[in-house]
């Protein structure tokens, strides 16, 4: 099957200026690497009617679809859509159906219909128009010699609605795409180094049709296993039994599949063991409490928990006492442990668990340096307490601490 | 003053196959900004000879200056170095100060070295290598035409450092560049058509070397100020005189000017009237005590809080009242005072604030739809509360409650 290539281009000052950064661009690629189509390259290119053309030939020349975003506001739509119809030689004219949705998306906000607004319908003709329900501005599919060209609007929302509504499903129909399927594999707690070597000699033996990429991100190692082939179900099956092999080696520290999160994840098991949770959180400071409650439905495990970023708090809620504070400082197995332990019981959960460090930039001490966090569990059962070693990077060390944190509920959680 | 175009190239598979977003070219694009350089176009292509060649061509073409990040790993530095090398009609040879510094790098990690690591003092011979402190790959400086070509890591510290340190002051060396000043006015809880409105007729008489740029952002709206020129004093003292001119139209929503954040300007206000904060937090979750926290040095205003995720904590912590849970509900000012009042007697702060609402997707009702949310702000002498409402995203939700809670705490300051 022939390789289709693609290119991304996005339209738009204010991407060339850096006053926005371009999202949409890496999810256009994701959706065409799971497509099976490779991007060649990415372009951004100014509001401007030379640098629109000369981008458009030299896409043209390389690749057999070209996706275009951005330069369709409603100030400032007509060099984008002008320039448009002067590439594919072709005129404007108003569209009907276009029109309609912008008369009525103003009567039902009861704002005030002008020109500019009328304007917005104005389409080159040789444009097939995708209607975009959420705003003003629909898409464009143009074609030219076998190749497309779709032109969407910036607005990162609208954008993705219309690719999965429209225009993926006529990119499908247009081109002859190979099946492509992606499986990911997402664990937590082991770096790249240590799972490459894990898993060196199964990858080694992978079939050639699938390929094994390591995506690595905040202390979270991905592993996207990628098969291409004729048939999807087939696919499927192999890739299955691939993953049936190499489990038994990286089983700690997988966590879940594709889409899944830590901390949703670890809401699942907590709801299917019955278990509730609390935090007591120093240099945390409310970051594990916002990871649990970002997840929809977390009330059902998440019970609440106290911000002890004073002392006085530590003592006075939690129950730390002053003695080991005195002795051992706020940033301690101790503590920690105490923390967990008071949390656990002052809000009457099944798990306490807590955190305390030296976050940084400021604070640091020989023996503690900045990056030193103690971290807590505790289940009335068993408590127990880890110390880490992170970076100079205050915003890192919250970040890393809490997904730590969850991690070692989850490992709690599995054997239980 | 002839104006000087750049080009930003990134090179790298997995920008192409959003594996990774693109953060650097902001930042670039950002920096060239501020220095009165123009960006005319950002490329983004594989680790692919042909392809890099191509792309170097182009950008030589149309522009006077090509930065680049990306491909520079140990693993892939080959293919982006020699197709450099080939550019630019030199040969790879051994960087002696690189090779010294590699070997010291891993030395000092405890680390072996490999033949693959000493590959990466092979440079080209045409460059100026600017040494990189943060890790083995340093960046290039070639020079062809009178363009200058500068090839840097992909990882963003390292590029960012490489960027301040030593390519900024080299491109102010080598081009003519014009002086440019910006000014950024930071507001909060006003819409862009609301200040547009505002300072309109100021805008309009604005002198035509003051440029301004409305740039919004999760209920704030920053305004860009622009100057052109050729002498930075009179830009600054013009601009100075410009912002005086329109304060007193918006100076209830300004907090501050360029770097400011919110969160460390309510902190600072907070230090300077001696008072401290603590936060009672059930729809954020957390993400308000976040806010506070990421902020270096905030124990000396933020003493903690409590998350009350559940009725049962709102009561037995924060003495929210059984029967007004029972008659209003935890989404309703009543218990939004309570709680504020609580955890302000509780934690013996000045302030206490608080969050309570439906977050969604789900838990919405006909009178409480997802968006309601209910906030508190208490200090002793007085209570206040707000009701929003807001989007049908979790996220934003929580984000949006968060940064209006710190707005609500500046107001009360502002007056006190």
């Amino acid at each position: 099957m022939k390789t289709i290539y693609a290119e991304i281009l996005t339209i738009g000052d204010e991407i060339l200026y850096g006053q926005i950064i371009d999202t949409n661009s890496q999810y256009l690629s994701r959706e065409l690497d799971a497509l099976g189509i490779k991007v060649r390259r990415k372009s951004a290119v100014g509001d401007e009617e030379q640098a629109i053309l000369r981008a458009l030939a030299e896409a043209e020349s390389r690749a057999d679809l070209v996706l275009m975003t951005g330069g369709l506001g409603p100030t400032k739509d007509d060099i984008t859509k002008k320039t448009l119809a002067q590439y594919f030689e072709t005129e404007m004219r108003s569209h009907p159906e276009t029109l309609a949705f912008i008369v009525d998306f103003f009567q039902k906000r009861g704002r005030e219909i002008k020109d500019i607004h009328r304007r917005q319908a104005l389409m080159p003709a040789a444009a097939q128009i995708l209607p975009n329900r959420l705003g003003t501005a629909p898409a464009m599919w143009f074609e030219k010699n076998g190749k497309v060209f779709v032109s969407m609007p910036g607005v990162p929302q609208e954008m993705e609605i219309l690719m999965q509504e429209a225009v993926i499903p006529k990119i499908k129909t247009f081109f002859q795409t190979p099946v492509i399927y992606h499986k990911v594999i997402k664990t937590f707690g082991a770096g790249e180094t240590m799972l490459s070597e894990l898993i060196e000699d199964w990858e080694d033996h992978l079939p050639p049709h699938i390929r094994l990429a390591y995506l690595p991100s905040w202390g979270e190692v991905k592993l996207r296993l990628t098969a291409t082939g004729p048939s999807r179900a087939e696919l499927e099956a192999q890739v299955a039994a691939e993953i049936e092999k190499v489990m038994p080696r990286i089983e700690k520290y997988v966590y879940g599949y594709d889409q899944d999160e830590l901390e949703a994840k670890v809401g699942e098991w907590l709801l299917a063991q019955g278990k509730t949770v609390a935090t007591a959180e120093s240099c945390t400071g409310g970051f594990i409490g916002h990871l649990f409650t970002k997840v929809p439905g977390s009330s059902r495990y998440f019970t609440g928990g106290v911000i002890a970023y004073s002392n006085e708090v530590k003592m006075q809620q939690l129950g730390v006492k002053p003695e080991t504070l005195a002795q051992h400082g706020a940033v301690s197995e101790e503590t920690a442990c105490q923390m967990a332990e008071g949390v656990r019981q002052l809000l009457q959960t099944s798990i306490g668990v807590a955190s305390t460090g030296v976050a940084g930039p400021e604070g640091g001490s020989p023996e503690k340096p900045v990056g030193t966090v103690w971290i807590a569990y505790a289940d009335g059962q068993q408590t127990q307490a880890r110390k880490l070693s992170l970076t100079n990077d205050r915003l890192l060390n919250i970040r890393l601490t809490a997904y730590i944190v969850l991690d070692m509920i989850r490992k709690r959680l599995r054997e239980a």
